[in-house]
């Protein structure tokens, strides 16, 4: 383990971590019809440092709803995937024109618009193929496919992109700039325990509380995430500070100011833990995970 | 019936028509969460008039192999919203920025670049949402999702394009060509006729029977786009001519001579009516859909 992954990955956390990574590096292995830039392009957006968030998700929900999480790496692997293929879309000149992203130039500086383009495609499209091939049994694979498709598309992460876009230099609500970011970051959250859980045949009332916290523990994330623009240095983000407002983004810090917002993402994250009761002790690990992405903004 | 459709698609083909317009139309209806510009872009890009050649391909592989055709429905849906999206993303500004489409401006003219970037992308998760969804029994739906998501990743369709691109201003042979375009083209035919035909339980002779017909008919199909973009006329086409060349595509009448090309897809529907021989007559309708094809470059 490197000093990376020990400093920015509670130690809980980072058991999956050397797995992960091997599974995406395999995922983005193809034979000869696959173009060598288009290639190299997949495998620098997707294996590009980055804290795994998504796919821990995957494999702390099956766990805790004791499932084999062997079994959920592919879903682990795909919600990655999907996350991955929408930093490199959103990154696009046409889209937030971002050049830097994890420390590094974003795909479109690195190779090209159109490469980057594909490459968003292409990591979709093989999201959809590994989880359909892979999760067993396939009537469950069926599902994570149908619950992935909903989670991904125009009424959740891609809507909330087009609404994020559409809302730049308007004023929102509070509750307008929430239900943006239900659908941008929180659907792909929620959905990622949901495909965990689902894989270890989780009951009703254990995919309801997951739900929750993914709700709770999205929203947060974005909370932290516009403060961390206001307030982080860039070499800790590696991406640059400041757009949001040049963007005239709808954030957080601009609606309710910084206190109030550092207030409401601690509000969340004790709503994330609290939706774990039904648990126990046993959450402890997203519990941990929760705080981890709290303390972000320290 | 209107005149357009009867005059651009042969009788024995027409007769799904309404049901896929009318499934299609049904896919792109989303509750609020889907913002309205978003929406409206889908639809347009997805309803604008076409021949919809690969849904009728999977109902009408779906039939030859006994299927029943009302349960290949959201097959055929899947593959229309991944040709719409391929065609969305293809028109791009960086990508062969095409302004006119289906004799109406592409999505990226009559919206706008970031819109059409969305459309694509809520399109390709739609498709597999879809298919996930409403294919039965659910272990034939997980295959579907992953044939599709095979057919339409890096070493397929987004494969295609990619070396399509790489290959503008560069001297192929025909060999390259045809392997960019049984990629760009030929891949999507081809798994279109295997979803429908998965869908009926089809036998591995039948499918691959229908892989032989998808492969020529896809190659066939290219060779006469290509000769159309020579000699067509634009109110035919409803798209800009005469840019491959502009553009520095390599084409067949360009490798070959015009006559030759033409000798060659005729060549090619030839080899795709005679790959059917194991259905004997019954596969009238998919031999009528090749000639269809040819006739277009008359």
């Amino acid at each position: 383990m490197n000093e990376m992954s020990l400093s920015t990955t509670p130690p809980g956390l980072s058991n999956y971590l050397h797995e992960i990574e091997a599974a995406l590096s395999a995922a983005v292995q193809f034979d000869a019809d696959c173009p060598d830039r288009l290639r190299e392009a997949m495998q620098y957006s997707l294996l590009a440092p980055g804290k795994r968030l998504r796919p821990q998700l995957v494999l702390m929900a099956c766990e805790l709803c004791d499932g084999d999480t062997q079994a959920a790496m592919p879903a682990a692997v795909a919600v990655e995937m999907i996350h991955a293929y929408s930093l490199v879309h959103d990154d696009l000149p046409a889209m937030d024109d971002d050049d830097l992203r994890r420390g590094r130039p974003t795909c479109h500086k690195q190779f090209d618009e159109a490469t980057a383009t594909l490459v968003g495609d292409a990591l979709q499209a093989r999201a959809f193929e590994i989880l359909a091939r892979d999760v067993q049994p396939p009537e469950c694979a069926a599902r994570c496919c149908c619950e992935l498709g909903r989670a991904v598309g125009a009424t959740m992460l891609v809507g909330g992109q087009a609404a994020d876009l559409a809302s730049e230099f308007q004023q929102c609500s509070l509750a307008e700039l929430e239900a943006i970011h239900r659908r941008k970051t929180g659907a792909l959250f929620r959905v990622s325990l949901r495909l965990g859980a689902m894989i270890a045949d989780a009951s009703d009332g254990q995919l309801a509380a997951l739900d929750d916290y993914g709700d709770n523990l999205g929203l947060a994330f974005q909370v932290i995430d516009d403060l961390l623009d206001v307030s982080g240095s860039e070499d800790h983000m590696g991406k640059r500070l400041g757009k949001d407002a040049h963007k005239g983004k709808n954030t957080y810090p601009a609606i309710l100011g910084i206190e109030s917002s550092q207030a409401l993402a601690e509000k969340l994250i004790e709503n994330a833990s609290v939706s774990l009761g039904i648990f126990g002790d046993r959450a402890g690990p997203l519990r941990e995970l929760a705080l981890f992405v709290r303390q972000r903004n320290t």
